[in-house]
């Protein structure tokens, strides 16, 4: 049984602050400053080269790929970490794509966070042979999924709403239907249990500095299943996913399984961050966050709906379909949000109407939810969102 | 005029050691564990999610970019940081074909770091267009810049012998022929004078892990030449490059100039660390640089010369075609390499014999050198270098 007590203590959280953001950036480990500081000075300072040896730092993307790979259900060796998650989405897309060479059509869908999408439009345009990026409602992505298409590329959690989609059915459909999947579990990683391999998902990407809080800019990972794993060509064809990146061969041979997918030298300072943060995650079973996140989400969606009229959830009732986030929709939503950023509430927006709030079990409680409700109620109340100073206040993040 | 006492300070060098591989891996700032700490504490820790615009995460890659831009004499507001130095290979070759369309052959030459060679190779295999990678020998290349040429890809410093193409030469050459020119600045950023604006040069790509002393993994940079900054398709079309990334709109629209090279989310920790660095860098003047870098250069040459008749010079006599590092072949250079770094004399080996030495002005003294000459010199004599210790390891970076 995950001992949340514990786990809530791993992280700082600003004095007075309630923080239902980490769908967004997740906060700081207690224990980050020290890694990277230990990793800086005992490593990069005295070991200096040779610590790509001495400290395990050539290892690091696949070490720290496996303690990933156990939070989203992956088999070990077949993840790996590094660049973006848009650089990642862009590798995944076009291995999946070179799979199936004789379709035409990537199928997304309008709830997919835009960068997937911008991506896929970027190769598409780069390919230049006739690719087609269609982009359906989420609640028609199954039935869209025909012999027509080539892969999927699909954020299983939604960014706006949370919502969930069904993984292990719609990659069923998609096998199928003859289609290669492509799933974003940006959302999803630390959120939800992910089963990849019960799925039999065919790639997977996902980033690490929202509910894995590995810190702004945190590496992305990339999932590949073992069945292309050998096949998969990596398109950003980089030495360090070279078979022998140190032989300073002149042409490229793809490295084994998902070291391919590696590009270019490995974020050391970044990745250490979040090993701190996966200390905290080596302790946890996904089903108890699971458990936790849906208690708590259940309980702001039951206060906010008691206390707060005005607000429409948009997110899912149903708790199986919802990640672990939950959004409202109100017109002076913006306003809202400041005003509750003003009060130590931190919760995001959402243009054009959507108020945003993430739990995260590791270090949310009840205390936080109810607090929280109080502090909206109170605000929507007393119309405090309606001053000058929240309704000037410009869009950011 | 830099003063070179007080840069050696800013950098940690342990006690004991003679450092000769800053061309592969920088040292340590001192001040750059307390600032990364600094940024971790008071910004992600205390900020959160509104570090993105309270600490100026979101215009750290432009701001530190326009640091970068003063060493490499870019036109300030068009260089931008992100990635990795193979991602911006890919980046920069595949926009500069889209600006020569018609033409089908990138060319680059034999002392090219193999993943630029490999990013290239990935490209083209990705683009199926019958584009053509050629490969010449690096005396070879301004002969083979034709106008058959789309796009040069070319190191200006190679990695091996430290030889340095002419780049104001090679782009006038470029350029006559109707050459699109990317410049690949590992090598030459923190090593030697670079011109960009002065030479012409289209785009440009560089790492900020050697000279610069960002740390293992550091993010890269990429210039784009103002005539071709809002022309220039990005390939990687992530969100942070989009026009409007927080209006989340579902069509890529390229952002404006140079901040179209943006893909993913930024590595603040890591560019954080970078930052530290680049408060002593922007104390310094690359002449001064050039300089020392030069008398470094020549008193080794010469002292080894004198001393160790068995090792063969490779790197080019002649400093103006030479950057900051100087190599000699040797049979046993492995092992005499490893011999060196067991009694503090930090230097490296590239197959199949080079031994390959950095001068960093910033941090290497007289003094270095001439203990460096002294001990090299007592092995080779000593054959201490024949000993099974040295001649059983394996060689790694």
């Amino acid at each position: 049984m995950t001992d949340f007590n514990w786990t809530r203590d791993q992280f700082h959280i600003p004095q007075g602050m309630i923080y239902l953001d980490g769908n967004s950036l997740g906060p700081l480990p207690k224990m980050a400053p020290a890694r990277v500081v230990e990793m800086m000075e005992r490593q990069w300072g005295e070991q200096l080269i040779t610590g790509w040896n001495a400290s395990g730092w050539m290892a690091q993307p696949t070490r720290v790929g496996d303690r990933i790979a156990r939070l989203i259900g992956a088999e070990p060796g077949h993840v790996v970490m590094g660049d973006t998650l848009s650089i990642k989405v862009f590798q995944a897309l076009a291995a999946a794509l070179r799979l199936n060479p004789n379709r035409k059509v990537i199928l997304s869908d309008s709830g997919n966070f835009p960068s997937d999408l911008y991506i896929a439009e970027g190769l598409i345009d780069l390919l230049g042979n006739g690719l087609e990026l269609r982009i359906v409602a989420p609640e028609d992505i199954e039935d869209a999924i025909t012999e027509e298409i080539a892969v999927t590329l699909i954020t299983e959690v939604g960014y706006t709403t949370g919502r969930k989609h069904d993984m292990a059915k719609l990659t069923a459909r998609a096998h199928k239907m003859g289609v290669i999947t492509v799933w974003d579990l940006a959302h999803s990683a630390g959120a939800v249990p992910v089963d990849l391999a019960g799925a039999g998902a065919d790639f997977a990407v996902g980033c690490t500095y929202k509910y894995l809080n590995g810190g702004p800019g945190a590496p992305a990972f990339i999932y590949v299943a073992p069945r292309h794993a050998e096949v998969a060509q990596p398109a950003l064809a980089g030495w360090m996913g070279h078979a022998r990146p140190f032989a300073f061969e002149q042409d490229y041979d793809a490295g084994k399984g998902i070291e391919r997918m590696r590009v270019g030298t490995p974020p050391v300072l970044a990745m250490t961050a979040l090993e701190a943060s996966l200390d905290v995650w080596d302790k946890v079973d996904m089903a108890d966050i699971r458990a936790r996140s849906v208690e708590l989400c259940e309980r702001f969606i039951a206060g906010v709906e008691e206390n707060c009229p005005q607000l429409t959830l948009c997110s899912p009732r149903d708790a199986d379909v919802r990640g672990s986030q939950v959004s409202f929709k109100f017109d002076n939503g913006y306003a809202v949000i400041q005003a509750l950023i003003a009060e130590g509430v931190i919760g995001d927006f959402r243009a054009p109407d959507v108020m945003r709030f993430g739990f995260t079990p590791l270090y949310t409680t009840d205390k936080d939810v109810d607090e929280a409700i109080e502090i909206l109620t109170r605000i929507l109340r007393g119309a405090l969102w309606d001053k000058p100073e929240f309704l000037e206040r410009k869009a950011v993040t």
